[in-house]
């Protein structure tokens, strides 16, 4: 395996790897010059040398490696990273990618994944999008969980998030310390929150077969009703402390599709939340949630078996064997 | 698609593909001679003939329906079903079965499970069981949450399901109304309690790749602490009104795999609850549980298109691509 981008996914998804005597890594790509050279222990801060070197030739790694799938986690928009995944297929590798806008590309996307697609067929490799959120959580559970109804009629999920203890660039991301004005324009160029929501919201009906009239999509601040603090940020009362994200998919005035994603300093009750509305109509809690980076990590690296045995071409987690653990037992 | 076996679960299922477009029966098979020769819109008490007879003779039914695949819904144990399954795939067609002990058969028949797997191959079909328990709340959800882990270190799982509103041979299955001793008695003979249990937690060690020392496994019986009735059953003080039934996958001395099953009369609190203990650590909750048998039919169902595209032999709901539901859109 490569591992193709070592920011704060790659390096978590390397480290799990190498505790992992399933997968091995041969190669390791980023273009920062502070990592550039460095061997993968270090940047990892382990306590040995890994052996491999990071490079920013992805030529020379691809040829000298001989890997079978490349684990790539650079960036969130598919226009940025397209170039990226092009090199990787056409390579002849097969690629599992944390890129949120290529979890369900076709929609926003239909010539760049009608091009990927194309080259990894003719290649006959694999290229996926997926991690903890778009990936698992708000859509591939619950499409799994409609597995167990005769006929289904809704799908609501609310993912809670407090991101105090999360890192900086996430608090950042879902705008903490912003006036909500600042957050506001912010919105509007396209530069703050949760990338892929309308992504899991296409995923959902696309895989059910439901025929949607429109998604309607909002992104709202979150306003700090006291002062609050983490590591990174002093927020003052009436700023902001996060995002309140929903996509709806509405059919004949019906929101059928409800998707609520709140990602906030101080969080008080963290969670996920699924309901089938169907038969069987059944609820389903992940207390506190499932963790965000650890999780989205874990999913791509328990991902790389099940892409190296899948059919060639652009694919889903839909299309996917099972996902699961893969690593063995840890001891207690 | 033939329906094999139109008791409780092979009726419904047949309801629901009745009701589903996307779906075909073409055949009926039920050795019951109450059910032979008629329709089986009349066995279902619909309002319209279906236009398939019930008939009791496999190989005409096989040769003329020319179906991809078979609905099988006859028994919990391979040995009584072992011969039908042998049909199926000798004639060319797929199978997914309610069978308990053909979820996860290869450690209590391995003989049966070869040949099965032999045959398929060479006919080139899918031979699958799966359902609702075994198959999906106690294995395959739990098995797929592990996904999101980078390690795993133990996995509990327990059901707690109120027979008081279910049908009268499940009610009889858990033993109600019968006095501790013959619950005992009938516990040793075997013919009392959920067969699959152990399946689950074979299913479970194999895919995670845990090596187990042993598997203990009990049954016991609920017992009434006051008076309760049923639809089917009064029971006295002191009788039986379900069996609490659990499995453990031991390894150096520790509970590495924990399941726990209990279906009586007048249980208040029904639910199912999934720890993973790992990294991340996190707990499942499905409020009030998911139903049994809509849901095990809807499994069955859910998954015929999935055996249909999946490789030849004998699989385990672990190789199939992420089950869903595919009956499109239900009116509010």
């Amino acid at each position: 395996m490569i591992s193709y981008g070592l920011g704060p996914i790659g390096l978590v998804a390397a480290r799990i790897v190498l505790d992992n005597n399933r997968l091995e890594i041969v190669g390791a790509i980023d273009i920062a010059e502070e990592k550039v050279s460095k061997d993968l222990g270090d940047l990892l801060t382990l306590d040995r040398k890994v052996g491999i070197r990071v490079s920013s030739n992805w030529r020379k790694v691809s040829n000298d490696s001989h890997a079978d799938v490349v684990l790539h986690a650079t960036g969130s928009r598919l226009e940025k990273v397209y170039s990226q995944i092009e090199d990787i297929v056409s390579a002849g590798i097969n690629c599992v990618s944390s890129c949120e806008e290529l979890f369900f590309p076709y929609t926003r996307h239909p010539d760049l994944s009608w091009k990927i697609d194309k080259v990894a067929r003719e290649h006959q490799v694999t290229v996926l999008g997926t991690g903890v959120n778009p990936g698992f959580v708000m859509d591939a559970l619950p499409l799994f969980l409609t597995g167990a109804c005769k006929c289904v009629k809704g799908i609501s999920v609310e993912r809670v998030v407090d991101v105090s203890t999360r890192r900086f660039s996430l608090q950042k991301k879902v705008g903490a310390g912003l006036r909500p004005k600042e957050f506001e324009n912010m919105v509007k160029k396209g530069t703050l929150g949760h990338v892929g929501l309308i992504e899991t919201a296409q995923f959902l009906a696309h895989n059910l077969g439901w025929e949607l009239d429109k998604f309607q999509e909002a992104i709202k601040p979150v306003i700090a009703q006291e002062p609050v603090s983490t590591q990174f940020f002093d927020v003052q009362k009436g700023y902001v402390v996060g995002i309140n994200h929903t996509v709806y998919g509405v059919k004949n005035g019906e929101r059928i599709i409800a998707l609520t994603l709140k990602m906030y300093i101080g969080a008080r009750d963290s969670h996920d939340v699924i309901h089938i509305e169907g038969d069987p109509d059944f609820e389903v809690l992940v207390k506190k949630g499932v963790p965000g980076d650890i999780a989205t990590a874990a999913v791509l690296v328990n991902t790389v078996p099940l892409v190296v045995q899948a059919k060639p071409g652009l694919l889903t987690v839909k299309d996917m064997m099972l996902l699961h653990n893969m690593r063995g037992h840890e001891e207690r």
